[in-house]
């Protein structure tokens, strides 16, 4: 049972994030952390915030000389910019008022919703912990869980396939986990996170317009994990189908409005002898497999032996210097507020956050599949799994 | 704290859903359940199975005298052709072998992950679970679920907006709920529950033209939640989001691929300045107001107090009567089979699981809000947060 | 992760029991789970309702030919005296006021507290689902997890160390596993469940005695679970240890005041150089060892390998023949009530259904170590953890 | 929901506690929480260890200028002594063998199934996060709670009333709230947390005789909660029985191996007419009262309105000069073990650790009754429920 969580302000001393149920005798290292939140950081067009600070990790407990231990694995990621939020974030009473309520509602955020459920009267009490800020702590635990999947064969990855009205010309070919890290090692390569060149450049062009304009931009993506084994989640109870699980992590995300698994939306509008991945049997690797791959990896709720292919919408970011009206919640009276320092366009990052929460969600589905408390328990029951597959 | 489960086999003696944490005293009926799994068995294109029974839900716990005891309410749904199963499907090891094992794997569904996940050499013992008739249960839980927000003025609905290529004219204007009112009334009267009258004739043809040549169709839907106020939810954790509550709970549904939420994925490559739904304040109603609903009435993983919307994309039914290849997990040889009986077009029945899906997610996050264990407790708490909403 | 849940009234129309999580393939008959409900029956100086019914379970899902499916088992248990409580139990409102109100809490019960928090004014709505009634659906559970418990070699039992004021001469050698079979096997001949045969004779005396005066007693009995692995629970986090788990099971059986592990309470008083259990290796059966057992089992919230004791402390039965004093619900009038017809004594009954808890939390433990959907992947798993102990 | 958790080493960089669920608005000062840390390092006995660091939690996140803003709070208790751990406790796989692995497993503690579960042949990654040191992380989550419960009228205590052999005399009058606060004043000037000065005394000779032998010792403690109302709780479902969440909270404190309610273990050797709380009504408090407490507070797995009384017993410290018998791990072969440093007795402590952990337990509760996201909200709810009892 893996469970983890974050915490943590925007502005405040920094994040901490905490998992749980990670075998032990895992290698761990702070730096393919770091590593991590700095793919986060990346992208164009973001904001002033991402230049500042480049996000490191500290290991506070559960990892020993390089090691997991088997106990909880806390992360602490400081705040850069703590000194300059000091009065304002303070845990303090004696700071109290020291800098002026925020009381205008943003648009698109979770400023209105969360004043009125929290009863804040000061809207930051509810934008310093629903900011994307806090991914950076989901990132890092993603990298905890991209550690044990990498040791048993599992890889995930990630690409854009728009941003704004650019699409990118992507050969569906999502059978084939060759291809999917040709397209991630290309993603890696581009600013926008896009395995298309030309597209990039189109992308960067409707994202330096929309900065002229003071507009923002969403886009879509697309998280493959590649490797995994048939047989992860379960047909038999409704919170146990992996397509649910994986929506769940996905749709949690900030500004995720959709999310599909392989051919998504499009297989609506298509006849079932067109979609449906017919099975076939290789005798020479001793194993069941399909020349298509629109199902994206899952029939039952279980994974199927292809590549688990998830796509993801991002709208775009609701904080814009072109001004929406809202209303102010002190006085009730409406204004319109532009916001001078803001990303343009966060899709590439999101991809890299919806990264972490398919590998978090996977290593759990993997971890209820194995069982084991050290990774030579776990790897003894992968293998011995594998086998059984392979042997049915 | 709701948890609510399903458990029965397809052919078995009957399905047993079971629900805890619905306060004492809610009026319940085995009427109004009868009604909700009456409406799953409707559509057009449905296949023999529909026709022969009529799911009757009977109250075993948890219900006397016409209100909930606080207690776990347990429902059993019979099998009515239990009869005609008693071998096949019996839980007395004497009939082991009484019926050949099912070896072909049909593509698109639990068949091969489940055999492979569970090593049965007989793909009955997973299809008989993965199979679609699970639903009824989840919709004799949904009937108390909203058996509940009716109490407190929340209402849920759906509709159907396309069936293979058909796409229904909707005017997509989700943010009035008397518009949504009328959608659902007219969709209850369309036999594919399509509120556009002219679509369903199309999609009605469509059906018609897919079971002449064998093959099936998928489709898309809306779900409403209306009447809720702002601040169910909350933006504090990842787990905790109700969108991605919402959308676990809709892509747990047999065949759907894709969940998203208010515009959904058409935001993505919209203008931020487009799609934000700017905050108004009407002194008369006091209450903040939008003027439109891209966000489908959640911002920050809250409700926001417009209509909730969530739409579903369901694949086309992966059993068709045109051949499809699979491999016999017996012999390993390949085959193409065919089957004789089945839906041509589930999607009406989908759109009504996923409304008793909605209004469980919904109930439960109500009642994480309001607490309480008898009606008059959670009805005045309710009010008292409503009250306190308006006076904010 | 093992799921269970019981719903059901007492006087309803039946015990509803689900649990999920149980692997495919593990071997289940119904009368291995009535024989368990048998023994909950059994004892001396339990009342009418044990006589008139002979609790059967019937299997509804999760199982066939014999055979676990790995799907959610729901087991029936039907209240056979349901005709005569048709009017009284009734899920439909015609029946409302069919019968008069109970109004007088019984001291020692749920009857008032119950009532305060769901806001019953009839208490049968309360102490229908609270009755001692609902652990048959907890015997019937535990049977399931008995038998995959079996399967690994691992066998639950318990016996009656006291009752009323009489104990039992048993020797505390709690360490060895062929002992403590023998204690079981004569506590299933002992009408109290007791090993020593003079205490069974006394202890009826002290029931009859105690019945004579229309009085009730109460009692103490142990619990063990041999053949166990060490490893079983975990250090890591407070809700993963597991004899806080045991203790959670074995305290929410109704009448059940104290829980201890091993030498218990009795510890607190002696000195550390006493209590510990020295650690010696066995080169023969390549395995660690302990010549005492105060710590019953477990060290640091995991089974070390040496029998599991749990010990429980039950009150006297509050339903009694001899007047207590309580206050009338609808008038605020005291009163003093006798029941006619109670149990005197339950607490063989108990014992049986702490083996049931026992054995449940005691398979969750299990699977959580090996992980598995098969009987045969458990199975494998388990043996190589065993293995890698021996080894280690 | 509440949600709480624990992680860090006993020699790492220091403990990092986390809690969500806490409603907004909450007054919360690393004061208090510093305050309830240092009272856990009090007591009579100690080892160096609680003279050489006095612990401070820092708030990390989830407060803002002295109040809590819903958002996750988050603590950091620093190893003061951590320059000296530095290369021992590194997470930098450079340090990998820069101290001996710990071969020798003490008995009585985690580390021989903890190094078999986890396969660690350096029981240093087992000991360092079983040490009781965890106990302060619990201690400062549980401060957290209690701020909630204070501001509800709820307060939680707790006195000594055994060690060693040696018992308080303690009338057990555990009906009065006001006599409860007597004796936890009493036992908050007494080095041993003894409500009675005598036994104190005596205590004090039992732990110095002990300490002179080279020995540890256990003992027994009372915590009570007092102000709750009837009604936390459930007896619906056996995972709701609040007897059976607070056993599950004491019993996982480390060393503690039996817990009772009320009366506890005596009850079992009574007659049901003696231990019953007989029920009685107050015309001028409108309420329902009792004059004895036999039962604890709980009748059905809920609060009754009368104070929680729950008991532990605690083994003697499993570390002690004395040497014990064990074996080498990486040798198998016998030694005998001392150890020059270690508490004598950490009855006081665990008592300390015990009220936290039943804090937290009875916030749970309490939220789960009321609901809410802010105090004001909470508040509201709790005197709404408050008045339904009394006008009930």
């Amino acid at each position: 049972m893996l469970r983890f969580f974050t915490s943590g302000e925007s502005h405040g001393k920094g994040l901490i994030a905490l998992i749980e149920g990670i075998p032990a005798g895992l290698p761990m290292a702070a730096d393919f952390i770091n590593l991590e939140l700095r793919r986060r950081q990346g992208g164009y067009g973001r904001g002033g915030r991402m230049k500042i600070e480049t996000d490191r990790a500290e290991i506070i407990s559960g990892v020993r000389w390089g090691k997991t231990l088997g106990s909880p694995i806390s992360l602490l990621i400081r705040n850069k910019d703590w000194e300059n939020w000091q009065a304002a974030m303070s845990e303090d009473q004696e700071f109290d008022g020291s800098v002026p309520p925020v009381t205008r509602p943003r648009p698109g955020h979770a400023d209105l919703p969360g004043a009125l459920k929290y009863a804040h009267k000061d809207i930051r009490n509810i934008l310093e912990r629903s900011s994307a800020r806090e991914t950076a702590a989901r990132v890092a635990l993603g990298a905890v869980a991209k550690s044990l999947l990498q040791e048993l064969g599992i890889r995930t990855g990630s690409y854009v396939t728009s941003v704004a009205a650019v699409e990118a010309r992507i050969t569906p070919v999502h059978k084939n986990e060759d291809h999917l890290a040709r397209l991630f090692q290309k993603a890696e390569k581009s600013l926008l996170r896009c395995p298309d060149a030309k597209a990039t450049e189109l992308m960067k062009q409707a994202v330096d317009r929309a900065s002229a304009r003071g507009d923002t931009v969403g886009g879509t993506f697309t998280v493959f994990i590649a490797g995994a084994p048939a047989g992860l989640g379960s047909h038999v109870q409704w919170d146990r189908k992996l397509d649910g699980l994986y929506a769940r992590a996905l749709m949690s995300i900030q500004a995720i409005k959709a999310v599909s698994v392989g051919g998504g939306a499009e297989l609506a509008g298509m006849k079932g002898s067109q979609v449906m991945d017919e099975i076939f049997y290789s005798g020479k690797d001793k194993s069941y497999f399909r020349n298509t791959n629109n199902m994206g990896g899952i029939e039952g709720g279980m994974t199927n032996g292809m590549p688990v292919i998830l796509n993801a919408s991002m709208k775009p970011i609701p904080t814009l210097k072109r001004p929406l009206r809202s209303v102010d919640i002190s006085t009730r009276k409406a204004f319109a507020a532009a916001y001078e320092r803001s990303d343009v366009c966060a899709v590439p990052a999101a991809s890299v956050v919806a990264e972490a929460m398919s590998a978090l969600v996977t290593a759990e589905a993997l971890l209820e599949k194995t069982g084991g408390d050290s990774m030579a328990e776990v790897i003894r029951n992968y293998n011995a799994y594998r086998k059984q597959v392979q042997d049915f």
